[in-house]
């Protein structure tokens, strides 16, 4: 069966396409190689492009009949695909999309600069578009980002890491980039106050939801079915919505427990089970479960004020898919 | 004596005064100390802050009395601190202005999300100008930047660099900042078409005079005088203009020699010696020395469409200082 975002993907078949080739020219460099080969091998790798596909759902839910919403698809996926080639780099990621990342074929250096080289070329195609409001809010949601990525870096292996800072930290790793997506195709469109708002909300939901069924999916779901990644995260000592709910719930043995593996990182054999068996005991994948399930209705509620379309139905029905993915 | 752009700093104390404000107050994050932390290292560490001095002064000539050449001389700060960060990851460098660099105090993956946040809110700095025009320039400026330093990373070490490549490099690498400065100054200000080119293209001659006489100087320049960095770039296998000069002179012993210290890394005491005595009997020191007055000279005749002023004068003094660093 059909998923929501390929429904979307066909619907927007014809500007999809013309999203994917402004980014292949724009990917270009006339002096520099190097730069469309590190780009290609990650924009080829086909990720699912639903950042772009949001802005042009979007844009056309509201009428848009002009030619910007595919700039500033093509933008948002550009700051995505910088954002991706930064990360690997700080986790030291090996593996991204089923192929080898950029910094492990070519070299961190390359990563980081070719990053770099499209984080530009995303900020002149906004500034193509002629809106300061669009430039606005994409300057803000590049700021929440790279805050969000620092935050991250400096709360990793700590357990005072509270839930609050849990959901700043992935506003900026995927929420800010959805709010923003979904947001310019309103503005661009010129939508009322009240849609550009609903829009905004929707995209944040969205993005809120699918971090946490993430996060959720790396302890196998509220289902706990283990599949090969599970317990990335737990390896890698990041504090995540479940962690830190057992955490605020552990007795002194358990905070023991979670000292050792996370802040300490010395991790044996029988541990990932140990820490499920707490998630488990706690409840806390049923309780980050239904934070998935609020966050993901509250994306539906907001497309209450956007205009009856099959385009509404179908983010209607990604919302439900992105949470039905953790139940 | 005092140097021309302490003259110029001492002229333009106040706006200078607004601009360390500015960049103290936007270089704080409600919610991730490490980033003030590692921006603060560098910005503290008291640069000559050039880029900032150049775009007031630009503004000012032209006569601007609004509040916005503040934030784009901050603006062109945080893109120049952002790359330094960005820099000292891809160069490994272990010391920068005198004091240990970010990536040796905290580590790469600060380095590299910091960057990235200091460029985020470059742009949203900018963007409060509400001058498409500005982003325009800024935004092109950041892509050459961007691609430069791709560039230079692929034509390190590759003894076919020719003259052309070596001058797209230093425009990214320093010309293209130094252009976008000045040239931004006169838009703010609403300065005439022609005033605004002069403008750019004095900041592109200072910028390109400035980086050859930096390369010059890293082979003692001229006069062969030799200081504690001299050799660096050779050490490093870098190829500036000295010698991209010497191998298109070179017969096929010294061709040989150039490929094993260069493109082999295989060097041995006395061949930065070896290297030097090429550079000197072909004459390429001083070539290159030239080529620093060429762009010293175009700098300063830019000026003339200028309105004359102390600031014209400090500029024009100011790209003698440059070149005379050399000589």
């Amino acid at each position: 069966m059909k998923k929501p975002f390929e429904h979307l993907s066909d619907l927007l078949a014809e500007d999809m396409s013309a999203v994917n080739m402004l980014i292949k020219q724009r990917m270009a460099s006339e002096h520099a190689p190097r730069i469309p080969e590190v780009t290609a091998h990650l924009v080829e790798a086909g990720g699912k492009r639903l950042r772009p596909l949001l802005t042009l759902a979007s844009a056309r839910m509201c009428d848009y009949d002009g030619p910007f919403h595919i700039h500033l698809a093509a933008t948002v996926e550009f700051i995505h695909t910088a954002t991706l080639l930064h990360d690997d780099v700080v986790d030291e990621s090996n593996m991204r999309r089923g192929r080898k990342t950029a910094n492990l074929l070519w070299d961190n250096k390359s990563s980081v600069l070719v990053g770099d080289y499209l984080f530009s070329r995303s900020f002149q195609l906004m500034v193509e578009t002629g809106s300061l409001r669009v430039l606005d809010i994409l300057a803000n949601a590049s700021a929440t980002i790279a805050e969000g990525e620092v935050l991250q870096l400096t709360a990793a292996q700590d357990t005072n890491t509270t839930e609050e800072i849990y959901f700043q930290v992935i506003r900026g790793k995927t929420a800010a980039l959805f709010a923003a997506a979904t947001e310019v195709g309103g503005v661009i469109a010129s939508a009322s106050e009240a849609q550009i708002t609903a829009l905004n909300t929707y995209g944040d939901a969205l993005g809120v939801s699918f971090q946490i069924v993430d996060d959720l999916l790396d302890y196998g779901g509220s289902s706990q079915s283990l599949g090969k990644n599970t317990g990335d995260d737990f390896r890698e000592r990041k504090l995540t919505l479940p962690v830190i709910k057992a955490i605020a719930k552990a007795n002194s043995e358990e905070r023991s427990f979670w000292d050792r593996v996370i802040v300490k990182g010395d991790q044996n054999d029988g541990d990932l089970e140990r820490a499920m068996e707490l998630l488990q005991v706690h409840g806390t994948l049923d309780e980050t479960r239904d934070a998935a399930i609020y966050w993901g209705n509250k994306a539906k509620s907001a497309l209450e004020t956007l205009p009856k379309s099959e385009i509404r139905n179908l983010l209607g029905d990604l919302a439900d898919f992105v949470v039905n993915r953790a139940v």
